[in-house]
C-alpha cells in the first residue's frame, strides 16, 4: 500500500501541517529564515506528525492544538537533524546540501537551536504542561543518547542492548512522545495513552532498523549517501552487528569497531559482504516482530479508520524500499 | 552596598535554586553529569534567579513553582553560555576551561542542547503554558541575535542601534522574560507584569553596557580573560563604538571593523587608548541613564522589601567593578 493512501483520514491535518512548517520558518533575519526553509522543503516522510495525527485523531476532544502538536513534533526533528549534520560533519542529507556545508558551524549550532525554540513556542501554544513535559524529556532522550555514542565510540555498540538503546533515544523517543502527547491532549484514557506510546516506541525502533537496513541494500540515488554510509562512518548498525557477531574476528569490521586503520577497499568489501549476507533478512525479521508487538498494542483501542491507518503503517515501514 | 545584602530578602530562596541546579546536573550519563555540574559550579552571580525571585516574591500567591522559574532561568542562560563558548572558541570562562576546551565540539553542542531541554522541563513543571511561550519567545530573540551578529560580522555593530539590539538580544531579553514571567505566575496585574518586564528589559542592558566597560577597565585577573577580549574576537561594544565615532579614521579600529589586517601591537595601542579615553565614562553614563529608567519603572508597584532590593540591585549593577 502507497503511504500516501495509508494516510488518507489525516490528509488535509498533513496540508495544514505542511502550512504551519512553512510559516515557522519565517524568522525575522532573512538569512536565517532561508536556512530554515531549507530544511524544511528538503521534505522527509512527515512520520513523525502523520502518526502524532493518526493518534490524536482518535479522540474528538481533539482540535487546532492537535495540528500544532503534528508541526511541533516535526521542527524538533528537524531540529536534531540539524545538530546532527554538524556532528556526523555530513554534507548532504537527502541528496540536499546540509545546512553545515552552506553556513559555518557557528550558525549551524544557532539555526538549530533556534528551530528547537520554535518547535517549543509552539508546543507552549499547545497549552497543555503534561505535552511539554514529555516534549522536555523526549528532548533529553534523544539528545543524552547522541552524546553517549559521541563519548563511547562505536565500540560499544556491538552490543545488541546498546544498539536498541540507541535507536530508542535516536528515533523511537520521538514517536512514543509524539503519540503519548496527542492522546494526553485528546484526553485519552491512561490505557489508551500507554498503547499509543508503546506503539510509538516499537513502530519507531522498527523504523530505524530498517533505515539501517536500507543504508547497506539501497541504491546511492535512493539514500542520497553513499551505500554503506553508517560504518564508513564507524557506526555498527544492526545488519554490521549481527554480521560481526557470526565473524568475530573479520579484521575489517575489528577495525572498524577500534577505529584502527583499514584500506577503502577492506571497507569496501565488508559492505558488499554485508549486503549480501543473511544478516540482512536477519535484521529484517527484528523489524517485522517489533511492527507485529506494535500492531498488538493497538488492541486496546476501539475500532476506527485511525487505528485501521495505524496497522498499514506498521506494515508500511517494514516494507518500505526507501 | 553588597550583592549579598541586597539580595537578603530572597536569600533562602537562593540557596534553594542552588540546590536545584545542582540537582539538574544529575544526568543518567555520567560524564555528562560531570560536564554540567562543571558549568554550574563555575558559579556566576545568579543574577537572573536574583530579579526572578524578587519579582516573583511580591505576589502572595508564587510558591515553589516560582523557585523551578528561576532555576529554569539560570539553566537556559547556562545553555546559551555553552553554545557561546563554543561560538566564541573561547578556551576560559571566569577563569575555569570552558567545556568545549575539555570536550569536542560535538558534545559541547550537545551538552547544551541537554540543559536547554533541562530548563524547558523544569519551566514544564512550572505549570503555567504563558510561562512557557516567553521562555520559548525569549530563546527565540538571543538566538536570532546570536545569528545576526554571526551573520553580519562586526560591521554592523559600530551603529548603536544595532548596539543595543544586539545587547538586548543576549542579556536584557532574558532579564525581561524571566520578570514578566514571575509577575505573570504571580497573578500579577497586567501593568506590574509590564513594569517588571521593563525594569528587566532596561536592566540587563545597563548591566550588559558595564559588562562591556568592564571587558576594558577591569583587570585580566578579575575578567578571567585577556583585558579588551572583546575588542581582540572582532566585537565592537559601547566603549569601543564611542571612540570610533569619536575616531571615524582611526586606523586600527577601522581595520577591527571590517576584520582587514592589523598587528597584534597596534590592537594593544588601541585598547589601551579606549581604556583610558572619557568614552569609559560616557558609556557608563549610558548604563546609569537605563539604570534610572528602570527604576523608574518601579513606582507602580506597592512598596515592599523586595521593591526596594530591585532599586538597590540597579545601583549596584552600575557601580560593580567585576
Amino acid at each position: 500500500m502507497e503511504l500516501k493512501e495509508i494516510l488518507k483520514p489525516v490528509e488535509a491535518d498533513l496540508v495544514t501541517v505542511e502550512a504551519q512548517l512553512r510559516e515557522a520558518a519565517r524568522a525575522e533575519f532573512g538569512p536565517l529564515a532561508l536556512v530554515i526553509e531549507s530544511v524544511i522543503e528538503s521534505g522527509g516522510k512527515r512520520m513523525r506528525p502523520a502518526v502524532t495525527l493518526l493518534a490524536g485523531r482518535m479522540y474528538p476532544k481533539n482540535d487546532k492544538h492537535l495540528l500544532r502538536l503534528a508541526t511541533s513534533v516535526e521542527l524538533l526533528h528537524l531540529a536534531t537533524l540539524i545538530h546532527d549534520d554538524l556532528i556526523d560533519a555530513a554534507s548532504t542529507r537527502r541528496g540536499s546540501a546540509t545546512i553545515n556545508s552552506k553556513w559555518d558551524s557557528k550558525s549551524t549550532v544557532l539555526a538549530g537551536d533556534y528551530v528547537w525554540a520554535k518547535a517549543a513556542k509552539i508546543a507552549a501554544d499547545v497549552g497543555n504542561t503534561q505535552v511539554l513535559g514529555i516534549f522536555a524529556d523526549t528532548v533529553m532522550v534523544i539528545v543524552e543518547g547522541e552524546i553517549k555514542q559521541d563519548y563511547m565510540g562505536s565500540g560499544a555498540s556491538t552490543n545488541r542492548d546498546e544498539y536498541f538503546n540507541r535507536i530508542y533515544a535516536k528515533t523511537a523517543s520521538l514517536f512514543e512522545g509524539a503519540m503519548r502527547s496527542a492522546a494526553v491532549l485528546g484526553d485519552a484514557p491512561q490505557r489508551h495513552v500507554d498503547a499509543l506510546g508503546m506503539y510509538g516506541r516499537k513502530l519507531g525502533s522498527a523504523f530505524q532498523i530498517i533505515d539501517d537496513v536500507l543504508d547497506f541494500v539501497g541504491t546511492q540515488n535512493d539514500l542520497g549517501k553513499p551505500v554503506g554510509n553508517d560504518l564508513r562512518q564507524g557506526v555498527i548498525t544492526l545488519p554490521a552487528l549481527l554480521y560481526y557477531e557470526k565473524h568475530p574476528a573479520h579484521p575489517t569490521l575489528a577495525s572498524v569497531v577500534v577505529k584502527n586503520g583499514h584500506t577503502p577497499q577492506e571497507l569496501e568489501q565488508v559492505i558488499q559482504e554485508i549486503r549480501v549476507s543473511p544478516e540482512i533478512e536477519a535484521s529484517r525479521l527484528q523489524a517485522q516482530t517489533l511492527a507485529g508487538e506494535a500492531i498488538r498494542e493497538l488492541d486496546v483501542l476501539p475500532k476506527s479508520k485511525y487505528r485501521q491507518a495505524l496497522v498499514q503503517l506498521a506494515e508500511y515501514v517494514i516494507e518500505r524500499k526507501k
